[in-house]
């Protein structure tokens, strides 16, 4: 199974592509979507739209598995982030990949096995988990790689069932 | 000059396309998107752009006026009423149509004349201004239209510098 993990957001867009066969990772590719603050915000969700959609055509993963959002202050951003998500989604709807979606609780659980995992830990264990040189930067694409590898896991345990909404 | 309101929503979208020309009004035409609550809300997301596109594609409006969102509570509509707006705007940036954003104070001030009218009063002079023979249902149907009438406003004010962001 291909799986696209990404870390949603709108100035910056964390992805990460693995492949999970057989209780084994490899790493396809991973990276991050930048949008320049200086653009009328439809633009950056046009770049946002069109990168996503031209990662789904090169790598072709099964599935996307994206951070599942909440927000308990500022609305500008929640609202701001919220638009970003939603083109991301439909780049996979366009493209006829089912979406899946974790908490940052549910990553940390099947990352580092405990729920209360600081991030360094979550990053940390990415890097042995994907067999990298070194934690991927931003910390967006790191999170984005850490989506993908909880999808995998959840595959094959309980949070399966937690289809996207 | 020909106007699409948008009153954004993941549920009911409503749209209404006005021409505006020499202070003359004139409606072309106006209704509503539903999506289905039972739906993926990815899918949900795809009617939402899909059906944006296709009033763009058969009414070519020049400009989009969509209402500014401002949230202080319930942070899940808050999310997905966002995702949802950010799938019409890209079908916006996607046909090259240029997007103004009004908040409700601003349609009122533009529709009403003052900032504190009733949403009814609203609707009323929404009907006026339209020559309709009456109120459009749903709310989200009058609230386009209104939209797109404060944006002909605005071409001739002040407000016209409130390009959208």
């Amino acid at each position: 199974m291909r799986i696209l993990g990404i870390d949603p957001g709108y100035a910056i867009i964390g992805w990460g592509v693995i492949d999970y066969e057989k209780n084994h990772f490899s790493t396809v590719d991973y990276g991050a979507i930048f949008t320049k603050a200086g653009e009328p915000f439809e633009k950056r969700l046009e770049v946002i739209f069109d990168d996503v959609s031209a990662i789904i055509a090169r790598y072709t993963p099964d599935v996307m598995s994206i951070e599942k959002l909440f927000f308990n202050t500022n609305a500008k951003t929640a609202i701001d982030v919220s638009q970003a998500r939603g083109v991301t989604l439909l780049a996979a709807v366009k493209k006829k990949i089912p979406i899946f979606e974790y908490t940052p609780l549910q990553v940390k659980q099947s990352v580092v096995g405990y729920g209360r995992a600081e991030k360094q830990q979550v990053q940390e264990m990415t890097k042995i988990i994907l067999h990298l040189p070194k934690i991927p930067k931003p910390d967006d694409t790191a999170d984005s790689l850490a989506l993908a590898i909880c999808h995998a896991h959840a595959g094959t345990s309980a949070l399966g069932i937690l289809r996207s909404r």
